[in-house]
């Protein structure tokens, strides 16, 4: 895919009203750019997370979704602002957020014993003190539809990229965490009311254009100084079909690194897949009372370290 | 749809560890009822709120959703237990809950400036006030899928209607007021894992049972002494259209009432229409500064009260 053709994707997918409300966002990530430049941030992620929803009409009513919570994106914009780095978080809106998870993933009870006692437990303490300290370093960005989520990941994309001058000397990282869907309805084919049929209801889905490798021309063509680093995410259920498919996306998608995850046990253990050296991947495995993204967020941080002391790859 | 059909479309469509799994609902149920015909509550609700979910998968990645947030549900409920009644409310996991849907629905900064505050603004203080003095009146019984929401309304229905002889003298009401999927794939049709293809994907739903008419059964046929009415919902997005199927529901299903509800209002305004007097319906519209769902509640219990005093139905 080209991004010619990704913008007649958009324009052909997308309703104008939609269109216009989004490019709003320019201008707040280049207001935020600026901001987060002048602080004392060591770098700037962007992090994109949840499930992609594909509407089944036009007035939607019905939606084909994916099964993600936003958990991994969250844990990373966590780990990354303790670490003085700045966020922007692309997020389906049904995604768990950074910071307010803790009390959102509450049972009622205890929700709001938290919410009415003086002294809050250590667990609220803490998240509340880190998003106190560290709220001007973190921009939410919701999105709904598959086709709202890739318009906005290149707008973002492009305006920290070649947008924002404020940010060529800032290290950077794309994490593409979110759970894309694979399909969608093309708008032209969708139907305008809610679907009736007294017979069931077949649905013919159109495959979702990929466009990793247009993002990452984008990324990776920044007039930049400094070390930017673009990651993607691959997802299966089997251990051998996981480490073709992430050597594959590694060349197919041009990234730096392909974050491996089994579904089984992606919270405890991924695979990371450098571009450089594709053939010692990194083993993490979540050390007890600790999270694996922290253990993600450190390893990508020393490559970058590593990349600017000269140490790194050649 | 008879109820030997439903058990056969359960007993083809639910895992077994499914079945399993929610049969301790009954229990559950019938100590809750216990506790409330020993307490003072006026009588007892049987809410459902929230979308119905329908996997595409056996082990599901994917599903098809509907656009509901359960906040009717969750209205209804907070209106009746503030009338001395007790609740039990059946939502999606993705459904509004009553009570912490104030501050679930409040950003991210308000969210902590709340929790944090030593005094909590009067919205929050009088939500948690209200929690804190019924919460033992209110009992949540989640469900993610379209058929595990059938077998568990059904479940319950059973229980309080035919199982508790302690509730044979306290008026209930059955709010039917999920949005429930019309279509689902049946589970030998299922792909067991993630559906895959290079060429878009073609999807079959069958058309899911309707088993209002079944519930409307149970409910109708138990033996009791007091007030027992059926309430459903409809959603239309046409006037004629609403009040054309409105009026069929009355009869299909066997409701004592059904509430109209038109997409681009259904905060704002309601017609109710009465099995006995369909001709002349209701209409209620939202007061300012007050709810749709508190003027439901009031006319329902309006209902039972003049049924209990001989002065209502012939």
């Amino acid at each position: 895919m080209h991004n010619d053709d990704l913008s007649r994707f958009f324009s052909e997918n997308m309703a104008v009203d939609g269109e216009l409300s989004f490019q709003q966002w320019e201008g707040k990530v280049l207001d935020f750019a600026q901001r987060v430049s002048r602080g004392n941030c060591k770098g700037l992620a962007l992090v994109s997370s949840g499930g992609t929803s594909v509407p089944l009409e036009m007035n939607a009513v019905r939606f084909v979704t994916n099964f993600s919570t936003g958990s991994r994106g969250a844990g990373l914009v966590e780990d990354l602002v303790v670490r003085e780095w700045a966020c922007i978080l692309l997020h389906s809106e049904s995604a768990q957020l950074p910071f307010r998870r803790v009390m959102d993933n509450m049972d009622t009870e205890r929700f709001f014993t938290e919410l009415m006692a003086p002294e809050k437990s250590s667990a609220v303490a803490s998240i509340v003190g880190t998003y106190s300290k560290y709220k001007t370093r973190l921009l939410l960005v919701p999105y709904r539809t598959v086709v709202d989520y890739l318009y906005l990941l290149r707008l973002i994309t492009v305006a920290v990229c070649h947008r924002a001058e404020c940010l060529r000397t800032m290290p950077m990282v794309l994490l593409a965490a979110a759970a894309v869907s694979d399909y969608f309805i093309p708008r032209t084919l969708l139907s305008e009311h809610k679907i009736s049929s007294n017979d069931g209801m077949t649905v013919h889905f159109s495959c979702v254009p990929k466009v990793l490798n247009v993002l990452s021309d984008i990324w990776h063509t920044a007039d930049c100084d400094v070390s930017r680093l673009f990651v993607t995410f691959k997802l299966e259920t089997h251990d051998e079909m996981l480490e073709t498919k992430a050597l594959k996306n590694l060349t197919l998608y041009n990234c730096d690194l392909v974050v491996a995850n089994k579904l089984q046990e992606y919270k405890e253990r991924v695979v990371m897949y450098w571009r450089d050296t594709p053939g010692s991947p990194t083993v993490l495995q979540r050390p007890p009372n600790g999270s694996i993204e922290s253990l993600i967020v450190d390893c990508i941080l020393r490559r970058i370290e590593c990349d600017a002391t000269g140490g790194g790859r050649s």
